[in-house]
C-alpha cells in the first residue's frame, strides 16, 4: 500500500507515522513544501520572547532529536520530500504531481491512500501597503526568524499587532518583555470574539494594565511608508511603528483539494466525514485544511488547533489502516496565556447560544481559585451559559490570574457528555487547599445555575445596570458588603447595607422601587435578596458577578 | 419548620446556611460541642507550616469575617450553641437533649427535622503509651495550635508520624519546612494505599529525597517516655522523638445516630439514601460520619472528604425544603502536595479494580506536562485503569512534579460520565503551550490503552520485569534509546540498539528469545515493538513507563 501524505507539520508527520506503526508494509511518501517538519507553531511566540531558546527545540522530539527527513526515514519509515511543492492531486490516474524546489524538476508520486494535510494560511487582508517590509505575518518558523531580526536591529520598538484573536494576544507578552510599546488593532468592538463581552472586558483592561495600547471597533486602512512600513493608518489616526505583526486569522489551504474537484464545506474547509474522508474513498484530509463538526450545534465550524490535528490524524490513519475509529467534531476549546493571565473557553458563548436559538441562563462568578485562605489564592472569573429547557451546560469561560484551564476542560468534558448542571455539581473532583476550594469554582457556579434554574433569585447583568444607570432609571442599590469594604471602594449612588444588619434595617428598603442587589462577588447580594424576598419585597434582583466584575468607573479610595 | 443540626464544622454549617435561604420561615438551631465553627480542617498542616499566617483565616470567609455564632445569627440566621453536646436524640418526642459545656445544664431541643453532621475522629490505636503527652492527632484547631507549641519549645525536633494516609504525608512537608526530622511509620506495605504500587513507589523516592524518613510494613508497638513521649517502639527498633502525631485514619462518629436506633453501614457510617435521609423520614446525615456509595462499583464506601460533606448538606438542605435533589455518590478523587510534588488519584486502582472482578489494562505514561520545549515543563506519570470488556476508563493516577490535578478531575468527570478510553481520546481539552502537550497526558494515555486493547503491543511491568531479573530468567533486553542517554543512566543485562538503528541492525536479535523493550518513557519502546513484530519476531514485549519509572537500582554515570 502506498500513502502519500500532503504537508509536514502537524497532522502529516502524525498520520504518516501512525500508518506505518500500524501497516508495517505500508510505503509512506510525506511532501512538504518548506523546509522544516512537524514543528510545534503554536510554540513560536515563546520562541520570539526568548523563553525558548533554540528554533531547534520546537522541531525535537521530547528527548531532543531533530525531526527532520533523515529522522523521518530512520525512526518512522517515512520517506519525506522537504521543500518540494505539490502542484496537482491526480485522482483517476491516483498520483501527485509535484516539484522539487531546489532543482526545479517534476515527477509524480502515485498512491493507493492519499491524506492532505496542507494546513492554513494566515489571511491578508488587501489593504494598500501590506507588501511593505516589516510587515509579518506568524505562522512558520521563517516568519518568527523575520520578528527575532527586526527586535534585534534596535531595542525599543513601536509595534502594531493588527487583528486581535489568539495569536495576537498571545504576541503581546513577547514583545513587552522584549522591550516593545504595543498596540493592538482589532476591527471588531471586542478582541478574542469567542469570548461574550464581560469576560473580555477584563482581559482588555490587564492588557492596558502591561501597557498594552487596546484599539477596539477600530479598521486598519493603510499600510505606510516607503520600503519598510513606518506607520499604520486607522479611521482615526496614523500610528508610527517599526513593524507590524499581522494576526487577522487563517484560512484553509484548500487550492489543490478544489482542484482535484473534491468538496469544500461552508466554513471554506476541505469537507470530510467522521472518518476524516473526503468524498473520495482513496483521499483523507485531516488537520487545519479541514472543516470540522462542532458537537453542541451539529453544525459545520472551523477552529484551526495543532491538538484538533493531531486527534484528526490519528483518526485517518487507523481508518486507512482499518482499524474503527472515528472523530466526533469539536467544541472550540482553546486557552491563551498573558503575562501571569489565563484565559480560557469551551462550548458557546452565550452570543453564540442565543443565535443558536437557545434559550439560556448565565452565570458570572468570581471567586479564588484555591481555598481562600491558602497563600497563592488569585481570583478567577468563571462564565457558565446553561440550557434552560434541558438544564445543559453548553459553553464556560474562565479569565484570571489563578487557574483556569483546569475548570474549562472539566467543563469540556462534561459538555461533551451532555451533563446538566446538576450533574456536574455532584462531581466528585479532587479536593486539597492548594489546588482548589472546597467547592470547587466551577461546582459553585452550577449551583448558582442550579439556583437561577429552580427559579430561588433573579439576576440582572451589569450590562444591564450600567444601562439603566445611563438612562437615569430610579432602582434602590443595594450594597451589602462590609464598611470597610466600602470604603476602599464603591459604585456611585448605592446604599450600603451590610449582609448582617439587613433584617434589623429592613425599613430601609422602599417596598415599591425596583431593587438590585450586589456584594464582592454576589454571593452576599444573593443572600440579600433571599432574605428581601422572604420579607415581601417583589421585584428583587442581584447583580452578576457583584463588584469584583464591575468594569466601569468606580470610586475608589485610595488612603 | 424547626431543623436541628448537630455539629458545626463542614456539613452542619453548610446544611444550616441553605436551609435558611431555601426556608425564611425555618428555624435553624446547630449544636457544636467544640469551641470553633465552620472551620477548614483540611488548612491544618499548612496553619502548622506557617503558610496561614492567623487561626482565624480557617474559620473567615473569603472576605475575612470570622463565622462565630454571631455571624451566624446575624448574616445566615441561624442559631448556634457552641461548647454544647448533643447527649441524645429522642426521635419519638423528636428532640435532641444537650449539655451546655459552659454551665453544665442540660436542655433539650425539639426538631421537625433533624441533620446528624457529626463528623469523623481520628482513629486511636490501642497500643502501649498512646495517652503520653505529645502524642497528638491532627483533626480541630485544638489539635494544630498542640502541635505548634511543641514546635515552638525548642528548634528542630524529631518527629515521628505513625500513618502514612493522606494527613500523615501532608504533614511531613510543613514538619521539615519548620526544621525537624520526621519518619513516617506504615503498618501496610506502602503509604497511600488508595495508590497503584509502582505509583506509591514515586512518592516514597520522593519524601526520602525531602530528607523523610519511610518505613513501610512497620508495626508501632508501644509508645516510650515517662510523662511525655521520647520514643516510638517498632517491632525492629527505638526511635527517639520529641512528638508524634496519629495519623491513622479517621473514623465515622455514629453514636447519637447509633444509640438513636438509626441503622448503620457496612462502612461504620451512618446509612443514608440518595436523599441524605436515613431510615428515619425526619432524620438527615450528611458530612464525614455518612456511608456513601462508590459510583462505578454500587457499592457502600467511607471517603470523607470536605468537599463530599459540602455537597452532601446542599442536596440534604435542598431535600428538606422541597427541592427535588439527590447525591450520587463518590469515586474517591483525591489530590495532595508535598512540596513540589503533586500526588492525585480518582476511581478504582488497579488493586481494587481486580479485586471487584474488573479484567483490565493498565497503562503507565510518563511525559511533559507542558509542551516539551515549554521552559517549566515537569514530568509527570499518569496510570490508567480500563475495563478490557467495556474500554471504560475505571481509575487514574498520577504523580510528578508537573500538573495533576486537571488530568485526574478530566478522569473524574470522564469516568462519571461512563466515558470509554475511546471518548476520552477525542475530547477537545483546551491547549497551548504553557498549559499541556499538543496531545494532553490524559489523551495519550488513553491512546496507549487504545492500543493496547487493540491488540497492537503486548506489554510487561517493570515489577513483573524486576521478578525475571530476580529469577534468573534468560530474555534479550533491548533499549531503544539513544547513546547519550544510555551512558547517563542504563538497566543492567541490556542491549542498546537506537530505534532509528533497529532495522539496519535487526539481525543482532534473537529470533527465539523473548523480547522486551523499552526506551525513556517507552513510546519509542513501542515503536521497536512494532518494527520487531513486523520482521516476524513472535515474542515481543514493551516494558510500560520505560526507564523514567523504573524504581529499582539503575547504573548512573555522573561524569
Amino acid at each position: 500500500m502506498k500513502v502519500v501524505i500532503i504537508g509536514g507539520v502537524a497532522a502529516g508527520p502524525k498520520a504518516g507515522s501512525r500508518i506505518h506503526r500500524l501497516c508495517h508494509e505500508a510505503e509512506v511518501t510525506l511532501i512538504e513544501k518548506g523546509e522544516f517538519l512537524s514543528y510545534a507553531g503554536c510554540g513560536l511566540p515563546y520562541y520570539i520572547s526568548g523563553e525558548v531558546k533554540e528554533q531547534k527545540e520546537l522541531m525535537c522530539t521530547p528527548i531532543g532529536v531533530v525531526r527532520d527527513p533523515v529522522f523521518f526515514r530512520q525512526v518512522k519509515n517515512v520517506r519525506v520530500f522537504n521543500r518540494t511543492e505539490a502542484l496537482r492531486i491526480d485522482r483517476q490516474r491516483k498520483k501527485v504531481e509535484v516539484k522539487d524546489l531546489e532543482s526545479g524538476k517534476l515527477h509524480d508520486v502515485p498512491y493507493d491512500k492519499l491524506v492532505i494535510a496542507t494546513g492554513s494560511r494566515p489571511m491578508i487582508p488587501p489593504i494598500e501597503g501590506v507588501n511593505l517590509k516589516n510587515v509579518f505575518t506568524l505562522q512558520k518558523i521563517e516568519d518568527s526568524e523575520d520578528i527575532k531580526n527586526a527586535l534585534a536591529e534596535n531595542k525599543a520598538k513601536d509595534v502594531v499587532i493588527v487583528g486581535g484573536g489568539l495569536i495576537g494576544i498571545e504576541m503581546t507578552e513577547a514583545l513587552i518583555k522584549k522591550g516593545c510599546r504595543v498596540t493592538v488593532i482589532e476591527r471588531l468592538p471586542h478582541i478574542l470574539p469567542m469570548l461574550d463581552e464581560e469576560m473580555v472586558c477584563q482581559v482588555e483592561q490587564y492588557l492596558e494594565s502591561k501597557g498594552v495600547k487596546v484599539k477596539i471597533s477600530t479598521a486598519v486602512t493603510a499600510f505606510l511608508g516607503k520600503e519598510r512600513v513606518t506607520a499604520v493608518k486607522t479611521e482615526h489616526e496614523e500610528i508610527p511603528c517599526d513593524f507590524v505583526i499581522l494576526a487577522a486569522g487563517v484560512t484553509p489551504q484548500v487550492r489543490l483539494a478544489k482542484e482535484a474537484g473534491l468538496e469544500i464545506g461552508v466554513t471554506g474547509g476541505i469537507k470530510v466525514d467522521e472518518r476524516m474522508q473526503t468524498g473520495d474513498p482513496d483521499v483523507y484530509a485531516a488537520g487545519d485544511c479541514c472543516q470540522m463538526y462542532n458537537l453542541i450545534t451539529r453544525k459545520p465550524c472551523y477552529v484551526p488547533l495543532g491538538s484538533t490535528a493531531n486527534k484528526q490524524a490519528r483518526v485517518a490513519a487507523n481508518v486507512i489502516c482499518g482499524l474503527n475509529d472515528s472523530f466526533p467534531g469539536v467544541i472550540a476549546s482553546t486557552v491563551c496565556k498573558i503575562f501571569d493571565f489565563n484565559v480560557a473557553r469551551t462550548g458557546l458563548s452565550e452570543v453564540q447560544a442565543r443565535q443558536e436559538g437557545f434559550d439560556v441562563v448565565t452565570v458570572l462568578s468570581p471567586a479564588p481559585d484555591k481555598a481562600h485562605f491558602y497563600p497563592t489564592a488569585q481570583l478567577i472569573i468563571l462564565k457558565l451559559v446553561v440550557d434552560k429547557k434541558t438544564r445543559r451546560l453548553l459553553g464556560a469561560q474562565a479569565v484570571g490570574r489563578g487557574v483556569v484551564d483546569r475548570r474549562i476542560d472539566i467543563a469540556a468534558t462534561a459538555i461533551t457528555a451532555n451533563m446538566t448542571v446538576d450533574d456536574i455539581s455532584h462531581l466528585d473532583l479532587t479536593y486539597a487547599p492548594p489546588y482548589s476550594p472546597a467547592m470547587d469554582n466551577l461546582i459553585t457556579a452550577c449551583d448558582i445555575a442550579r439556583n437561577k434554574l429552580d427559579g430561588l433569585f433573579e439576576s440582572i447583568t451589569i450590562k444591564e445596570v450600567k444601562e439603566k444607570v445611563d438612562r437615569g432609571e430610579h432602582f434602590f442599590f443595594l450594597d451589602v458588603r462590609s464598611p470597610q469594604e466600602y470604603n476602599e471602594v464603591r459604585l456611585e449612588n448605592t446604599t450600603l447595607i451590610p449582609l448582617g444588619k439587613l433584617r434589623a434595617r429592613i425599613a430601609e428598603i422602599p417596598k415599591e422601587k425596583e431593587i438590585i442587589t450586589f456584594c464582592k462577588i454576589s454571593l452576599r447580594g444573593y443572600e440579600a435578596a433571599r432574605i428581601l424576598q422572604a420579607s415581601g419585597y417583589k421585584n428583587v434582583k442581584v447583580m452578576d458577578g457583584g463588584i469584583a466584575v464591575w468594569p466601569y468607573e468606580k470610586i475608589v479610595n485610595h488612603s
